[in-house]
């Protein structure tokens, strides 16, 4: 997607590939679906006992959308003090929620483990996990494809990284079928592990716990199996501060009628301040639009 | 687009033809360069020295993206107190903005025929306009296509309806195309001038100037080229209430990550609760997004 008033704000073509208009709402279905295919497929029995994942957000809705797709059942397990929106979208997409006390200090891999071996549910991962991150991955072969049709075969693609499942799939697709569009990660200002990793060249935590509205792109550092593809095929890390994003969710709204949450946003955030070439075409992928509707009001007012 | 949930609150398959993701932000682009191309065959002369259009809205927006993509000067006529927003979009489109003082009486047809006639430009209509119409039949016939793929050879096709621009177009279409396919009408209930010229069998004004947000398509009555279309081809018309196109702004932007404007999410809203055969799919066509942050951020605000 594109808008030529974007363009003129960025002073550059800006291409949005819309990932908030995939299933469940972001690109985590992508991911969510190819994993829980590859079970299927490696042993229908055990795929047949079900699945159960960890995450209070997208991933979660991913994985219950692909769950119900395959007939598999399907447990989500998410802090109690979870926005009610997302605990409900979860169920209502067919998925058992089970809810541990976060702010009690109880564990999810202890809620999660023991339903796990009590049920034989197998865990689905949501970066760490070659199947996930070929899964994400088929949002870069058709961005490959698209930026052909529409004549860009040199540009950088801008992708949000919270463990990097997502940017190293893109990058491995896009290596292998339009070598000069170049992954750059982008991160809130306050969680860049993942800018910082690269430029140290070796896998390195946030400092302290970050202080960003960008929840579902907040993780503790690279992913193990994600960080090595990035430092080979990643060019630098981008930080982008809250305020920025903010405003590219009014602009999301305003010229090109999506709705992006924060995490979603922060990608087309960065094309609007890109440090390439003037003119220069960029690609942002808009990852994923579960926005709470208190906190987009709550944008949209502060608008100009 | 289509989202689980949403079928599971209508109780049906709900298909969305997302026009507020068309170019301009809504389906009038369509119509707007239609008739532009067809003037530029026609007289190439007369097309050079450009195009004049009345409106506040989105046949605004629309005439000012197609005149710009074929290189004519555009003139909108707008009334001095149209929302900032909609004027500035305007203005970014590349269009000359010419204002008219609305609220001190003054006549944009006063206004309009002056300026096309000291500078030789010709006037756009929104809606009764043959090459119009047939631009806005192009969103049918995509239509037709799509729920052919989809496997769905007989449904409703909900279509919000000022003027009839649209939906006489879309009409047409579906009558070459996929002729089980019935357009049905969708309106305020507190301007329901088609749904009742429809059930008379002729063209009815509103009694009184109507109390509804849906400002895009509140029109004095149907349209006289549009109407017999309309008569030969739409099943009954639909009356929705305003409380009813806020719910479905809210489910969009929820579950489809789409934000509408009130006229654009009406047929949406009449989806949720239509009068057809229990589980049967029915299609709705969402017009346009051009909403006003601050109106957006109300609404959402509201949402349970």
């Amino acid at each position: 997607m594109n808008s030529p008033l974007i363009d003129r704000i960025a002073g550059r073509p800006v291409w949005i590939k819309a990932e908030a208009l995939q299933r469940s709402g972001s690109f985590k279905y992508r991911g969510a679906r190819n994993a829980l295919a590859a079970l299927v497929d490696a042993d229908r029995l055990t795929a047949a006992r079900g699945v159960i994942a960890y995450s209070s957000g997208n991933h979660a809705q991913g994985v219950a959308q692909a769950a119900s797709e395959l007939g598999l059942p399907a447990v989500i397990v998410m802090p109690n003090d979870a926005p009610p929106v997302k605990i409900e979208n979860t169920r209502q997409l067919g998925a058992e929620v089970v809810l541990y006390d976060r702010p009690g200090g109880e564990s999810r891999e202890h809620v999660g483990e023991r339903l796990a071996g009590e049920r034989g549910l197998s865990l689905v991962r949501p970066y760490d996990d070659p199947h996930v991150m070929a899964g994400q991955g088929t949002c870069g072969l058709e961005l490959a494809e698209q930026a052909a049709a529409l004549g860009i075969d040199s540009a950088d693609v801008l992708v949000c990284c919270g463990g990097g499942g997502l940017s190293s799939g893109v990058a491995v697709a896009l290596e292998a079928q339009a070598p000069a569009l170049r992954v750059r990660t982008v991160e809130p200002a306050d969680a860049d592990d993942v800018a910082r990793s690269l430029q140290m060249g070796k896998r390195l935590a946030n400092a302290r716990p970050p202080q960003t509205f960008c929840d579902a792109i907040v993780t503790p550092m690279p992913g193990e199996l994600t960080f090595p593809i990035l430092e080979r095929l990643a060019g630098p890390g981008l930080a982008i501060d809250d305020s920025a994003v903010r405003r590219a969710m009014q602009l999301a709204v305003r010229h090109v009628k999506l709705v992006l949450e924060p995490g979603g946003a922060i990608a087309l955030a960065a094309a609007l301040s890109h440090d390439g070439p003037p003119g220069a075409p960029v690609l942002a992928i808009a990852t994923g639009g579960s926005v709470d509707p208190a906190l987009l009001a709550q944008v949209l007012s502060q608008s100009a």
